[in-house]
């Protein structure tokens, strides 16, 4: 069960002018499965793109990058699930490129056109003739209605599609955001995440959208996780395909700002969706880490607690076991951390002052909040002005069974 | 269940020439538990620590740090469970030196002659007046046969004992060398693990027993992980009581390596059980990684395999879904990792070869080497010639239920 989250309404996902998506059942894995999902970008459409830091990066994520370098401009994203297409070493690269070339030819584009994407086991080899074979029924489906399809397209151990949309009044016209995002475990997005899609019609200049992409992944998909397991296959992919609006040549002006607000509202929305939908999950957490001397030892120190097993089970327990917040903060990496300037908030309770438990703090007050299924906790470092955030959940017994019996 | 780890024969425990040790009931935080142990070693003794790098620290460890560095001799360890004392601020420090005290009373030497270790919740009051009332009944129980019962007094969620001796020949002489520890979580120890205490009635020069402390922390208590939760803690003692043998002057020496080789085995047997005795251990796991530039690349990525929720979880249910081993290596961190130089061994099976699955791979020869309680996770990076190996162990349901349930 997701942590307040439920499946979008379709008919609150605005159409984006410009994309249309198909999906279809290609038997990548399994049969009877919306498994492949093609989206179709209209010529002058401007795409950026963050990819896995993960060193063994899937086929896809390298063809992916490719692909952007080459600059012929993007015409079709191509998302399969059920297998990654990581870990296949070379034989894997030529049936990414072999997939960027059939859909390729029926779109009579180029195949550096083409942004290929997979998810699902690691290690397997791609069947890529079963994805060639599946393309015709993905173009004959294409509707830019599909948003609510496409999400159910992309998902793997999902228990919900995630999709989001809002409408920015830009220069007198309606200019549209939405975007899609499937996680649920492997998470610990380092750029992005496991699959992220958001498009807008909004008329931004393309030589933005490569910075745009990292700007709103930093800001949402960057700040997750749900294991700490970063992905073979992150990818985070902006769209905008010009159609509506004022022309945004800076993020800085005021329609820019106003669309990247409102981008960056969609962006945090899917990414915290994977969280209420992570594996097992049953509590949304945010860790948020103030006075830090810089925004890195605030997140990185947020990390630490949002990873640690022991915290994480105390959540799952509602467990007041505070102390192993502590001991998170004090392994996270800050070599001259002092303790005795440490403080924890458990949404409004007051827990430790100065590094010690705090003197009025009772153990029912620290139940009472642990039992919630959305919870704040803020961490005082107490040694300069910076902070960060970054979002979790807890661990559970359901995220052992889910991941002991991933592949049966 | 422990893995391949049965409680130790008392039998078995050979004395230390010059350490006693008495044990007993104090109702630190539940009665009729053998939760008080003292060691009380001769004059002459010579001690070594390493103490936990976590920076919230608990009191004793920093007691354990000053009374160290004053210099006057250690005469007596003492050592609670059921209350670990950190995260207590100015308050615990009071409590643990409040202990010494009581102690140095009773044996007639200066309080900073003895260490106090303490292990169990963080962030709650220490009960050293129960504590200080216990300590006329350890010090009554003292014999220098209690190893047995020494590695019972000390156990919180562990579920045997852990105890290793050993004797060596130098110059003629028996020397012992006999050891305890206490796991069973927040176990990632960074210097030395959670609780671990080793004698030998050598003659080491009292110089050396620190260094001595490191390097046997280096190669045993430092190469293991449960949860990757370093804990506020840890603490590794090494004493030497002078009793036997020939003068140790340097551990370079023809004696000094034999005792070391003997110390070091000991160490790495009280290491390893903490792990085979992990919380919900059902598996433990060799991760070896070879082929880095520096030992530290290879540690950072054994420990990033080790750490990985979905790789334990697949040890868990034997399911080889090792494409989760190559993600972990990819994020390991080593930022200029060539995943075509990649090998991946799993006992004699080769997985993985050159980034992608070993044309001979088949599934059914992974399976059957999942299946066994001890495994071999043998990792090439093919960058260099040198190797590092971490010691863990799967991650089950019982490690979530014993971890929401540990307070209750």
């Amino acid at each position: 069960m997701p942590v307040n989250l439920t499946a979008p309404d379709p008919a609150q996902l605005h159409p984006v002018p410009g994309v249309r998506i198909g999906v279809t059942e290609a038997g990548v894995r399994k049969a009877k499965r919306k498994d492949l999902t093609v989206f179709l970008l209209d010529e002058g459409s401007a795409v950026g793109g963050v990819f896995t830091q993960n060193r063994f990066c899937a086929a896809p994520v390298q063809v992916c990058r490719e692909h952007l370098a080459a600059g012929f401009g993007v015409r079709a994203l191509v998302i399969n699930t059920g297998n990654a297409n990581a870990g296949t070493g070379e034989d894997g690269l030529v049936r990414a490129r072999s997939t960027c070339i059939a859909l390729a030819r029926l779109l009579e584009v180029a195949p550096e056109q083409i942004l290929p994407f997979s998810t699902g086991v690691i290690m397997e080899t791609l069947p890529n003739d079963r994805i060639a074979a599946g393309l015709p029924a993905a173009l004959d489906d294409a509707s830019d209605a599909h948003w609510g399809r496409a999400a159910e397209g992309i998902m793997t151990t999902d228990t919900v599609p995630k999709a989001f949309s809002r409408q920015v009044t830009l220069g007198g016209a309606t200019v549209t955001i939405t975007g899609i995002s499937k996680g649920a475990g492997m998470i610990r997005p380092n750029m992005a995440t496991m699959l992220g899609f958001l498009a807008t019609d909004a008329r931004i200049a393309p030589a933005l959208l490569q910075p745009l992409a990292r700007t709103l992944a930093e800001g949402s998909f960057n700040r997750v996780t749900i294991d700490g397991d970063t992905s073979t296959n992150d990818s985070f992919v902006v769209i905008a395909t010009g159609k509506t609006g004022p022309a945004i040549d800076s993020l800085d002006s005021a329609d820019g700002q106003a669309l990247l607000a409102a981008m960056q509202t969609v962006a945090r929305d899917l990414a915290q969706a994977i969280v209420r939908d992570g594996e097992g999950a049953t509590k949304f957490i945010t860790v948020q880490v103030e006075g830090g001397r810089d925004a890195t030892e605030c997140r990185q120190t947020a990390y630490a607690v949002a990873h640690s097993p022991l915290v994480k089970t105390a959540f799952f327990a509602s467990d007041p076991n505070l102390g192993r917040i502590l001991a998170a903060v004090g392994y996270a990496g800050i070599a001259d951390l002092d303790q005795t300037r440490i403080e924890l908030h458990l949404d409004d309770v007051h827990v430790v002052t100065r590094g010690g438990r705090h003197p009025d703090y009772r153990e029912e007050d620290g139940q009472r909040v642990m039992k919630k299924s959305e919870i704040v906790v803020r961490i005082g470092l107490g040694r300069g002005e910076a902070s960060d955030t970054v979002w979790t959940c807890d661990l559970s017994h359901d995220y052992v069974s889910i991941n002991a019996d991933y592949r049966s």
